[in-house]
């Protein structure tokens, strides 16, 4: 289906076009742009609400700015599909998110105007800076920096990081704070509180209160102190909102907040911002999901709707004869709940992740058990840290991805503590759509070199259930792995079973091949065994659920038995579960030839999980191809 | 030697003898706490700056709160001599940081009053507000807690990750803010300038001159109008002291500043602060080393100062016949601006460790091309990141410790675009005295599985010279790892010479056995070659350099000549160098039997590093008895 942009829009294949228009015909352009971006989602799907709220935004930047040369960090960057459209992609934006399409987010490889790669939130002031200083360094004098941030991403400790940098720097660095009050949940947290506080001018509300207050009481003075008070006022007005001011605080000039839906207003701000000098910052508010009612309503439903109509905004849902399997991170949701409901010790916790990991379960059945601190995942692990030391049971939910964001946390407050913190890591492996910023790829490697670290990961949802039952009475930090989407039992309440920490399952007894796996593409092995069953070849298939501590018994059984195994795994190969396994060959000197599957060593782009689970070969084509190997290379037997 | 404390602080062996004392006794047992702290780090050495700077702040919330059942979280710990000194720890505290003997940081297992684990910065106040939700959670109401936080801890973004959250709880917790101006060196940034704002009162002034400009310009109202501004000031002084300040912001209720030095002011705030409910901060200064003049004015130098006279205030030096190695760090420090005066592009980036890494050596040789951006080693590295997308060659340099801190940013914005930053890894391997918050074991591990990233260690002196040049001229991020401490080459101005990527060095020719080693623990396989050749026996010896990528060509030799293969690495076993070996052996179907040697997976505690070595046995004398272990295995040669 050709989508069809705007007449303004169909002219624009870059900036350049774009500032050939005559500055009453940006909101025209807007409003095409923000049409362009709603037929297309609703058809191909992706992010939705962000870039509808920044569409201004985006127009006015690029208008301004002498794009490429001047340079636009998006943070998080689901928000610039505008961008995109307007820097040469519009004709393949139809292939936003797909497989060996362009990416969802902004990439340095796709684009000279995709000045950083990005897809983690908070990131942008720092990179904008480095960019800054390095123009400082070559005397390129003329040249804008421009890191454009929300407020949800703004609650990550590196964004204060750099403005505690960028304040005492000389560099010619602007930051626009897109501020919508959300992540793709409501933002929470102090610093939200502080913006809406600021841009209902509070502050000087107050201040303004306590002169006429004063003044009045010093009526005696004479008729004169009304307009004493009055002068006052108006005098110390924009003294009082700059002294006042948070960011003026940290040495950057503040400016706002001004209506981010407003594009002729931005472009003239954005013009008399590139005059001054230094570090500054401009205050925008924007609605989230802007001109598409439906999306302004629920900000979080259509954050990332899926496919829709986009004239009744009916989202489409897949229908199906039968009952289907479950999310696991909905599976994760309701089991906490049931848990927490039996232990009063457990507590969930979250950094801005309420809908994505389905903690939103816990905090609307026990409110006051379940944290959403923002996005902040280093302070979500060491504040669960907290919790465990006072003998609580917090359940700290993160996706494998963004784990790297807390790994010295893991490490130096929970694992060398040995406290009992359990970590749910959703969207491990490869992530889908979201790709290389997204995919769980690290996690097992990194895990799994701490001392007293628990790495678990679940085959399906029954065992997802018994493993998070099982970490919640075992003393010490417990990580639980599993996938981004849907699992395979669609009779997912199982009852509850304490799993022994580190027995893995025998799921089929073969002979002389053996596959282990660990987590979900435990399934593809069985898929795998059928299917070779059929060739009269008939492998051992193992879930071996636990990379850390490896079941060692069953370990000894397998190479006592086996001559040849196949590892599967959905994370890098490189330092993970086939590397443990491994590791346990070498210590005790089996000779076993072993082939290890999992996620190759470069980085993985975007795609459909199976497209990449096939494209990484460890689907069970692949496992089929490893074993058809093994016995082609193997001494004929008798 | 036996150090005695003066009279008061010899009956106190716990808070409860402290609070017996009348608070006019308090100003003596801190100066009596501080000369116990003098006489006993002069002797046996350790922190030195910090716990003098915190002798009044330690016995106040002592005497005024009732620890441990009262929660006190230092942040770092490194200031917390004098908290050990009075829960109990004062017979032995001549033990601190020595092998087997007691912690420098606070530590769970040491003490109840230690009430969380730290040794990395600004942890205290997400484990303390982790500590306070338990606490409303568990309805201990009046339990309070309490997070220490230095100036330069503050800057650490995971700190304003915790405020943002905890001012919209309403956790009993308290924040007090070491405000001395210091990191390890002088603390930098925008938030530094703040601090130094509101201690000297200067928004408050700003309004109050603001406030009589004014009125002197209207003065036409008449002689009214001065009275009129003395009131206006008087009553808007506390109002806008509170209004202007960022902590404010973040709807933490302000206190201060307060001299920090005056234990009987403290002890008043702080049972004021005590009946206060929700979160507040309250602001101290006071003096890195105080009491002690030298250590007043040379804040960097007497933050450890090792051994001294107490007196003369002379440093201990040992004094050696003849030219000794240098210290890595200084290695790199030289070589950096070596490398930087040829090559303009390059700058360097440290996280607040000018002194500790030796940047500080570029920082006054090439000031404005190098970097100290606080503690914030996220930042450090996307800001690197940024630099690195305009063609500079940024060299940052974490401690391989802390680069736990920065791992999402180095998969992110580093590897996933594969920009050229150059990471140099202090402290890699076990750290000695400052134990197992500080050793660098995991990075091996952790960095090898991300796509595109370069994994060196150097053996010697001209190795870090030459890996740094190599470096430098690699398009791509490239991570070099070394440890703490002295090389072993006197003479160490070696040329710089460009390494073949990937390759290692083959430095004895031998037969059957080989010893394979990642960095500075290649000296050990050369002694224990050295020995073994005594008694007949003749490995191979090998310094592999890379451990990522592996020099596979030298690897197929290794494997086709020898059947007995010993790795060696300063770096956890568990998915370390020894396993990327194992995958090759693997992947290449070798069954050459394979012994690991490197930090075991437990809790390294602290100790010299030489004894550290000998207890995860990978010195030398482990070397041997891993060889002397497969000859008595191996079938009896001829």
């Amino acid at each position: 289906m050709e989508i069809k942009p705007g007449p303004l829009l169909a002219e624009i294949d870059s900036p350049d076009d774009l500032k050939k228009l005559d500055v009453r015909q940006l909101g025209q352009v807007c409003q095409e742009l923000r049409d362009y971006i709603i037929d297309n989602v609703s058809v191909y799907g992706g992010h939705f609400g962000a870039s509808l709220g920044v569409a201004e935004l985006t127009v006015a930047l690029h208008y301004v700015f002498n794009t490429p040369k001047d340079q636009l960090v998006w943070d998080v960057g689901h928000q610039a599909y505008g961008h995109k459209i307007l820097t040469g992609r519009k004709g393949s934006f139809h292939t936003n998110r797909k497989y060996k399409g362009i990416s969802g987010f902004p990439k340095r490889s796709e684009s000279e105007y995709d000045t950083f790669g990005v897809g983690h939130s908070s990131t942008s002031i720092s990179a904008a800076l480095g960019m800054a200083e390095a123009s400082r360094l070559k005397d390129e004098k003329d040249k804008q920096h421009i890191a454009i941030i929300g407020d949800g991403a703004m609650t990550g400790g590196m964004a204060f990081e750099a403005m505690n940098h960028a304040g005492v720097s000389n560099s010619n660095l602007l930051i626009v704070l897109n501020d919508n009050c959300m992540s793709i949940d409501p933002n929470v947290g102090a610093l939200k509180d502080y913006l809406t506080d600021i841009t209902t001018s509070q502050t000087y509300n107050k201040v303004r209160d306590e002169i006429w207050k004063l003044l009045g009481k010093i009526s005696k003075f004479g008729p004169n102190a009304q307009e004493i008070a009055a002068k006052v006022e108006n005098s110390m007005k924009s003294f009082l909102l700059k002294q006042s001011n948070l960011f003026e605080s940290l040495n950057l000039r503040y400016f706002g907040p001004i209506d981010g839906h407003d594009v002729n207003h931005l472009v003239d701000v954005m013009n008399d911002l590139k005059k001054i000098p230094g570090p500054k910052i401009l205050h925008c508010l924007t609605v989230k999901g802007k001109g598409y009612e439906l999306a302004e309503k629920d900000q979080t439903l259509w954050h990332a709707p899926g496919t829709f109509d986009k004239i009744t905004g009916a989202i489409n849902k897949k229908k199906y004869d039968k009952p289907q399997p479950p999310k696991f991170q909905d599976v994760f949701g309701h089991t906490l709940v049931e848990l927490a409901k039996k232990n009063e010790k457990i507590v969930g916790i979250t950094p801005a992740m309420p809908s994505g990991s389905s903690m939103k379960i816990m905090m609307e059945a026990l409110p006051d058990r379940a944290y959403d601190v923002g996005i902040a995942e280093q302070h979500a692990v060491t504040f669960s840290a907290g919790l465990a030391t006072q003998g609580m049971v917090p359940f700290c939910n993160i996706y494998s991805t963004f784990m790297q964001r807390a790994y010295d946390q893991v490490v130096h407050d929970v694992c060398i503590q040995n406290l009992h913190v359990v970590f749910c890591m959703d969207r491990a492996g490869v992530a889908g759509a979201d790709g290389p910023t997204h995919h769980g790829a690290y996690d097992v490697a990194y895990m799994r070199c701490i001392p007293n670290m628990v790495v678990s990961a679940p085959m399906n949802e029954s065992e997802l259930r018994n493993l998070m039952f099982t970490a919640s009475e075992h003393n010490g930090p417990f990580s639980i792995r599993y996938p981004r989407g849907t699992g395979v039992m669609p009779e997912w309440r199982t009852e509850l079973q304490k799993i022994e920490v580190g027995k893995g399952r025998k799921l089929i007894d073969g002979e002389e091949l053996a596959i282990l796996s660990i987590g979900q593409v435990g399934n593809y092995s069985l898929a795998a065994a059928e299917d070779l069953k059929s060739e009269g070849i008939n492998p051992s298939v193992y879930d071996m659920r636990f990379v850390k501590p490896l079941d060692e018994e069953m370990l000894h059984d397998i190479f006592k038995n086996h001559t040849h195994i196949v590892t599967v795994e959905d994370g890098c190969i490189m330092g993970g579960f086939g590397s443990a396994v491994l590791e346990f060959a070498a210590d005790n000197n089996y000779k076993a030839t072993v082939k290890r599957l999992g996620i190759p060593d470069r980085i993985i782009e975007h795609g459909e999980q199976p497209q990449l689970h096939r494209e990484c070969e460890y689907d069970a084509e692949a496992i089929k191809n490893a074993v058809h190997q093994f016995i082609s290379h193997k001494e004929p037997t008798v």
